[in-house]
């Protein structure tokens, strides 16, 4: 093998790079971040699969063979892959939208939705489209999580009061937990408000207490992420000591025992075409998610992220959830800090986490037969309420209030509409609003500032300027959406003006002059010309002026072009107005 | 009434300007003119209600109210308004995909399709959107024109043929007149071949022959514009003379005598909502091409036009042609060409040529009976195949790659799947380029052009630089799409080279700096921070400065913001490394 084709592999291999270098030192990091995640992961996996209206081994199934795919894929050293809650709530709106009333049907589709989603983000890395992502501008990722969020916690509500309610966005919630709400079984009750009151001060209270009675706070913090499985293991006990199963609390039941099964996805072209849009929200939102929290934690150890590898990496992942009854997946925010902070070194950790999962579903699933649904609720409630977060709402209107227009609409539209509506109309909007404010450019008339070669707004500095000359620095792109505007206004400015006998287009800030904006400065150019007016450019762009060069705009430009605004005016003053001006 | 409340009256009636300077050689100008369009439009409106699939008459009442609706409320004063060759087709796809039979169920849908339209425009015009339709680029828009000018023509060798055929893309097209050819009607060719041929020749041919008679250029122009005129006077009287009718010539039949019919627009949701998205296409195509003839017809006589005045204008026109049993109308361009030439000079002519046509409905339709269609199909071809103009797709290549890929999609697209398909698509894959071109910006290293105060990219000029200085001029606008863009560029220059200790990021040509890009500054702030290099920005302009001083930006920022690159240099150069460098 030549060295450039082991290059490559190990580009598309990043199992290859840090296996070499992998000591006992590493191994002992890992397996104890391995653990510590591992605990983490049971009750979660659990609650995430029930969120995502799914049976709860197939939470457990999410969280073994994904891991080892994404260990030998992926960049990060540090993200912890598995099921999250803002993608199980989008395979809940996804799946629920078919109208699938068989469990078991309901899965396959699950399965199927794995399976897509990993083919679209294996596709997207190897094409290297991760910059589609970019599209999803901050306010909408952080205006849908906040939303998500909300409507996640809510949907949790039925579990906790021992009730039915349906729905997909907060109204029907709200309405549908209202109409069952004298059906409360006072049991489950009970046991959701416990469990949930507890996590909160597992949370907030444990951690001082812990650290008070002296242990590190490292240490503290850590045992605080083992709240969650005190909660199951109590409320399991309970169930069972109390037999509350024949008082209608709702538990778990039945959980095979045993390896993961294999399962196909199911490619029907329906069932294809109905998850296929989803598909995509998922993959996008799921990645747009795990990269920041890949890149935040590489940062601090000053490694590298690869964003198109890493689509491959969530890629293979999916597609492993998919071939062992699992269902989609991503890299988790909390989990993988948890993961971070516990010493994780690569991402052997993962894969040795996957082994502890393994373990957990070949040996523990029938201890779970009483754990009450309403503790996994619980769980989902405290682990979202952390995503809920208004200060961005609040920041962006002090920054921006197109960003704050963004950020609003997402919540508004996720919370009224579901999570597919929300998240594809904040997108919509934030580009429509993007275009909407270049297609009306600031285009300000500038003079020089004394005694110095700079070019400056007339309204904002205190600048030379002449009679004769206007000079109009353009502050945007010029392309089809503004170049009727740009028309406009250099026909308003000089119309009137009879003093106006040269127009400076100031290019520094135009990037581009697409086909449209050509055009368009020809007709500006003619237009100029018939009142005796000439139309110079200054300061344009290699790229732009290597564009120009291939049209006829050049040869039939009434005026010069200058490298800069200073030479401009040097050429374009008369004589008596040079001294005035200078 | 006082001043104010008159000025803005004038604003919204346009005719209250004109009106008043109304003379008696303004009288005359415009009566001749109204002449000659009167004997042009006759034909023609004819042909395009064919075209749209409707009975001749429609076409004829399309030419009276709405031409008066227009000389009232519009800006123009030579655009001539009526049935038109493109949106005619348009007219046709958006029914036939009804899947209507009835006749005078087709004609109730193509009044409620002017009613839509005529209400779209009036409110896009009284909410100042006319800039809407600045997002149809000029690429799309000539892409679209030369194709539905294929389209129009190929949809007419039916009636050249005497044959049967349908379809509203070119394939169906060509593979449904294929398909009938063998049953070609010989007297339908003779006539339909002899138009083509005859108003080919008045075309070219004609003119020149006049011109050697003595008649002057202007009028041998004009007397070429009979030219159909006398075709349909000759074919008529032949299929009379002959009795082609009962030869299987297809004739127009009966044409009612009398004034168009009072109609109202049919309002039921099912068939609004059909309708809607066709509606709002014919509006902006209508508009678009409106506005492009007017603005130029006025800039010959130093005129202005209001577009959105012109949205009005062409509303009252549309709304007037489904009250009086018409279909959609925009001003046309050929016709506002003759309309201009003819010495047109206000909005009066217009209201003339309605006349004129009023006077043909009331007294000239029983002589239409005789009238071959394929005679109307020969005027089409003619008129339309000027609109089929490929110089567009060789200028695009030439110029810019993205915009010889939209103007091809929608040519390709409009031909193989359809008007509102080819035009949808040609929208949308402009906007698309255009965002994924500013999603990787164009960012070049520079230096300062010797002896100068001015920088420019030091791989395309020979500049000063420091090497512990990296300037990076950022050549667009920052936004969610290219923040992540910028700050692995930012990092990829850096990391590596260990003697940069500032890095300069200039802001000459940074437009707007949203909330997504604001945080990847403040990533790369930090990131740079730990690195041991420092972070300044030169040339910021006013508004972007306004808004980074809303932010906690500043404050965190490891350097300075300076107001000129050439002060950035100034204060960072080392005290050797000015020497150096100056």
């Amino acid at each position: 093998m030549t060295l450039p084709s082991l290059a490559a592999l190990e580009r598309h291999l990043p199992i290859l790079q840090w296996s070499r270098a992998y000591t006992r030192e590493t191994l002992t990091s890992d397996l104890v971040a391995a653990v510590i995640v591992t605990i983490m992961l049971i009750p979660q996996s659990l609650a995430y699969a029930l969120l995502a209206g799914l049976p709860a081994e197939m939470g457990l199934y999410a969280s073994i063979l994904p891991l080892v795919g994404y260990a030998i894929f992926g960049t990060s050293r540090a993200l912890a892959v598995g099921p999250v809650a803002v993608v199980s709530l989008m395979t809940a709106a996804a799946i629920s939208n078919l109208g699938i009333t068989d469990p078991a049907e309901y899965a396959a589709a699950a399965i199927t939705l794995a399976f897509l989603s990993g083919a679209l983000l294996t596709v997207l890395g190897i094409f290297r489209l991760g910059f589609l992502a970019n599209f999803l501008s901050h306010p909408v990722i952080a205006g849908f999580i906040t939303a998500s969020g909300i409507l996640i916690a809510t949907s949790q509500l039925k579990h906790i009061l021992g009730i039915e309610a349906e729905g997909h966005t907060l109204p029907a919630l709200v309405s549908s937990l209202w109409a069952h709400l004298p059906e409360t079984n006072p049991y489950t009750l009970v046991i959701g408000v416990g469990a949930t009151a507890f996590l909160f001060w597992v949370r907030k209270g444990l951690k001082p207490l812990l650290a008070r009675i002296g242990l590190k706070p490292r240490a503290a913090d850590l045992a605080a992420k083992a709240g969650p499985v005190a909660a199951v293991v109590v409320t399991t006990l309970a169930a069972f000591a109390f037999g509350l199963g024949e008082r209608g609390v709702d538990i778990v039941g039945t959980v095979p025992q045993g390896l993961p099964p294999l399962t196909a996805p199911r490619l029907d072209l329906d069932l294809v075409a109905q998850l296929l849009v989803p598909a995509v929200m998922i993959s996008i939102i799921g990645f747009v998610e795990s990269v920041s929290v890949a890149q935040t934690l590489a940062a601090k150890k000053r490694q590298r992220i690869v964003p198109d590898q890493e689509l491959v990496g969530l890629g293979a992942s999916n597609i492993a959830a998919s071939v062992t009854g699992g269902y989609p997946v991503t890299g988790g925010f909390a989990r993988s800090v948890v993961n971070f902070d516990a010493g994780a070194e690569t991402p052997a950790a993962g894969a040795f986490t996957a082994v502890g999962i393994l373990v957990a579903a070949m040996l523990l699933t029938p201890l779970l037969f009483f754990l009450p649904t309403a503790t996994l609720a619980a769980t989902i409630i405290v682990a979202v309420l952390s995503l809920v977060d208004f200060s961005v709402v609040r920041h962006a209107w002090t920054y921006s209030k197109v960003d704050f227009a963004a950020v609003s609409a997402t919540i508004l539209l996720t919370l009224g509409f579901g999570v597919e509506i929300g998240v594809a109309s904040g997108v919509a909007l934030s580009i429509a609003l993007h275009l909407y404010k270049t297609s009306r450019p600031h285009v300000a008339e500038v003079g020089r500032v004394p005694g110095t070669e700079h070019f400056r707004n007339i309204r904002r500095h205190a600048v030379e300027t002449h009679p004769a000359i206007v000079t109009l620095r353009v502050d945007e792109s010029l392309y089809f959406a503004n170049a009727a505007f740009l028309q406009d206004y250099v026909y308003d400015r000089v119309v009137g003006d009879d003093a106006v006998r040269h127009v400076v287009l100031m290019f520094s800030a135009v990037n581009e002059v697409d086909l449209s904006a050509l055009e368009s400065l020809e007709a500006i150019n003619t237009r100029l010309d018939s009142m005796g007016i000439r139309l110079h450019l200054s300061e344009v762009k290699g790229p732009v002026m290597d564009r120009l060069k291939r049209s006829h705009f050049l040869d039939n430009l009434t005026g010069r072009v200058f490298l800069s605004q200073h030479e401009a005016m040097r050429a374009l003053l008369p004589d008596d107005g040079r001294d005035a001006a200078e």
